[in-house]
């Protein structure tokens, strides 16, 4: 059995001065594994926060070459986690071995990509603009901007996916990237997973020279707040529940320096089903949308949970398939008994609708999550009924059928901020439904035609976010290169001699960057 | 006498069915001027916002080249204001004909930059992953991402400068190009002048062939509340005081959907005055620091507020020179009486703090501000005294003498956020205090050698802004090409057929853009 101490990861160092109230729980069977974990105490809370701004300084300065040595070393002690890690993951959220065995690989793929973005330095965003002492009527000075990071950071991390969303997760990588120091908040869910990756971050700063509270992580419940009212927190990367990320930006907002919340919420990914592709390949597409709809236990973000259609006899033909498909699933076992319930309370919220019709799924009673149809009357979504608009986290989706373009643009239109939506269309569907584009465009992060939203490419292209609720500022994606920016401000130094400059806006480009100067895009030095 | 008919801006037309109650006043007499407008009601404030929502589908999607043309028509319509719009601004403001003359040149060069922003493209950020089908273990699918506007944005114009940063200043610039839609809330230190250049935004909309609503403009006392609350309102853009910017910032965080505010507010702008320059030049920089202090009657966002310097002989003989120059300004007349009231008690309270000492300056009275210069005890910024971190708009700067370089470090470490940071130093002197740099980029968002402040270049290096207080996200930048990223957020297309792509996105790359095309920028078109 792998060493967990469930002590706090405070500037390099463990520490334990509360009480070790928290227990580890198996997901599948409940029982208590033999893991505890310490409630941090206020002091610590301190001491992480302010480890994490005592290495501001020198993590953000260190050169671009040996930041991104560190990202790769995290990697690498990633992968070299082994199968007792594995088993140990699974045990905490009843993932199945090889969901995580790929989770693990992403979460590494993620940190040396992230590497690369840091040695290619785009990030850095070098504008120049040299003096021009003859400008009539004024001279211009020389001005030259880049990018620095923002300072601590602190991350939340995720139940659904305690590789690639926790500990060493996107917000992580990013941050880290940035030149931000992390103070995580391990998630409740799977503690000894954060615990052994912590342990993975804190060997590859170590081995990589990097300052000691570079990375920090603490335990415990309620403790939060505390972390986001910390002066020295700059900003805060969260992924979770509407609930939990509105209550975070409250705190952040009112703190005497508020701090932006970068917080990824609730989406129920509209899929619209369009004429032509119904009546040419139903039946796939049911089939297709159960198997999104289901995986995972439904446990994605990006999860289905909406359905919609124009009435019609190949919809009523797709929809018995549907049913079918849903009504047959196996139960499955969610990440937590905290989640379980939230399902039940959503499937309980559904079947009590007046406006609801539950088509499939076994009733939702036991120790697993059932699959469930349900169908709702268009005019629910459009008077603005909440219940539609809130994501059911689970194995769940609702089908709307509407009468006709007008009100297909009306349903859409009623719609809140989602991270994405999908459209299921034949060639000649996508012509006469081109109009959707830019609507939807206005909705979400990412528009997807012919595929399912669950699945989210880790690469340059990629926008996990979303107008509110779907996230806290449409402005950031949580996931892929772009992330990056959510943790950088930018800096000008005017009329600097050379030798003052930071190296990313010397005359020499000693960084071999490719920067802005004079309003053309160039790798060369400035003579 | 140019026919100002002080009605709202609305959907490209004129409305006021509230009360003509605002009369413009002369700045310098007090008088009342022959100009009366119109308070809106709530209908009008929702009109507006609905107006900018209506435009924001259409104008967002207009061509990059037609949305640069409309600029430029905002451009030529500003430098076709002729004399008589001159001096009705310097009636209003009581600034000299040559500054707002001037000012006018900045404001449409502003529009005209970013009319090349628009044409050149880059701000569309464009990015594009295609597709592997044969990667192993899972094929990626193609991914494309740009940037499209937020949405209407919300705009509260400054006092201090009614053109470069008010109707058609730099945050309606940088939304314009956007492809947001404005709705201004109009100052109302320069109503008259706000008329004039809302017409000239409409007549450009006019005859670029704009949609109706993409600019708006409303006139009244309170009416900013309605407008930030609206639920079309996506962003906002303020430049004024902290309590103002605050009380916006919380307005928009209250919201049901909260929206980003990117309020510049407060800075005192330090300037660091390095022995060596002391020795070689006291002369020559206190009479350059006191130009800079008095400058504009001192009512600029980067006024230096804070001189801080090693006490020295040289420091006591500098102090000496700088007490006779601000001691001999003539007194000058503010932009408007409530400034003058606020510089009144600003000096008031740094006259009746037991630890500052006045220095030089007339009485304050009358109705003109006389220019001062205090002397503060260092313990008041080290212990965090809130009365040395706050601006006094207005043409006073207050000196601080520390015992040495350690002292120096802790009272920069003690100030706030800040607009710029000054560090005036012989090549001796900067090499010496190298390490002053990393701690200033930690605090402000522009640094100077050996220059003064006030005075900031529309370019696309530039910064202005910076970590709270000086605005309320130092992830943004008022002034520069930079600007438009507030107002800009990223969606992603996945899998689409190349005709309903967008046509940044197409593989011809028929707009000509620079893209990051799997990893590597180019401007090929995708075969």
């Amino acid at each position: 059995m792998p060493i967990v101490l469930g002590q706090h990861f405070i500037g390099g160092g463990r520490s334990g001065f509360g009480q070790p109230l928290h227990k580890s729980i198996d997901a599948t069977t409940g029982e208590v594994l033999p893991y505890s974990f310490y409630q941090a105490i206020d002091a610590e809370i301190n001491a992480a926060a302010q480890a994490a701004k005592a290495a501001f300084c020198e993590f953000r300065q260190i050169s671009t070459v040996r930041r991104a040595e560190f990202l790769d070393a995290i990697a690498d002690e990633l992968d070299q986690l082994g199968d007792d890690f594995v088993a140990i993951v699974c045990q905490e959220t009843a993932l199945p071995i090889a969901r995580i065995q790929g989770e693990r690989a992403r979460t590494s793929g993620q940190m040396r990509l992230f590497a690369k973005v840091v040695r290619y330095g785009d990030f850095l965003g070098v504008r120049i603009d040299q003096s021009l002492p003859d400008r009539k009527p004024m001279p211009r000075v020389d001005l030259r901007q880049y990018r620095i990071g923002i300072g601590p950071v602190a991350v939340f991390g995720a139940s659904n996916f305690p590789l690639a969303f926790s500990t060493a997760g996107g917000d992580t990588a990013a941050a880290l990237a940035a030149g931000c120091p992390v103070v995580l908040k391990a998630h409740s869910g799977h503690m000894a997973t954060a615990d052994m990756v912590g342990c993975a971050i804190v060997r590859a700063a170590e081995r990589s020279g990097m300052p000691k509270g570079v990375f920090n992580m603490i335990f415990g419940s309620g403790v939060g707040e505390g972390l986001v009212k910390h002066p020295a927190i700059q900003a805060v990367g969260f992924t979770g529940s509407l609930a939990g990320g509105t209550a975070l930006c409250k705190i952040a907002s009112e703190r005497p320096q508020p701090i932006p919340v970068f917080a990824e919420m609730s989406s129920i990914n509209p899929v619209v089903l369009l004429p032509g592709a119904l009546a040419a390949r139903g039946v796939t597409i049911a089939r297709e949308l159960a198997a999104s709809v289901v995986m995972g236990a439904g446990q994605f973000c990006t999860n289905p949970g909406l359905v919609i259609g124009i009435r019609s006899v190949e919809l009523d033909a797709f929809t018995d398939i549907l049913k079918e498909h849903l009504g047959a699933q196996a139960p499955q076992t969610m990440l937590n008994s905290g989640g379980l319930r939230s399902y039940r309370q959503g499937v309980e919220h559904l079947l009590s609708h007046p406006g609801v019709t539950h088509l499939a799924g076994k009733t939702q009673e036991g120790k697993q999550a059932e699959a469930q149809l349900f169908k709702a009357d268009v005019s629910l979504l459009l008077n603005g009924d909440l219940l539609l608009q809130e994501e059911v986290f689970g194995p769940t989706t609702l089908l709307i059928e509407v009468a006709d373009d007008t009100e297909l643009e009306g349903a859409l239109r009623a719609l809140r901020g989602q991270l994405t939506a999908t459209l299921i269309g034949e060639p000649t569907d996508l012509k006469r439904y081109q109009w959707l584009v830019p609507l939807l465009e206005e909705k979400v992060g990412r528009i997807l035609v012919n595929g399912y939203p669950t699945g989210v490419e880790v690469c340059d292209a990629m926008v996990h976010g979303g107008p509110y609720p779907a996230t806290s500022d449409a402005r950031g994606t949580s996931v892929g290169t772009l992330a990056i920016d959510r943790f950088l401000r930018p800096v000008c130094h005017q009329n600097f001699p050379d030798a003052l400059l930071p190296k990313a806006l010397q005359n020499a480009n000693p960084l071999g960057l490719k920067r802005l100067v004079n309003g053309i895009w160039t790798s060369d030095p400035i003579f």
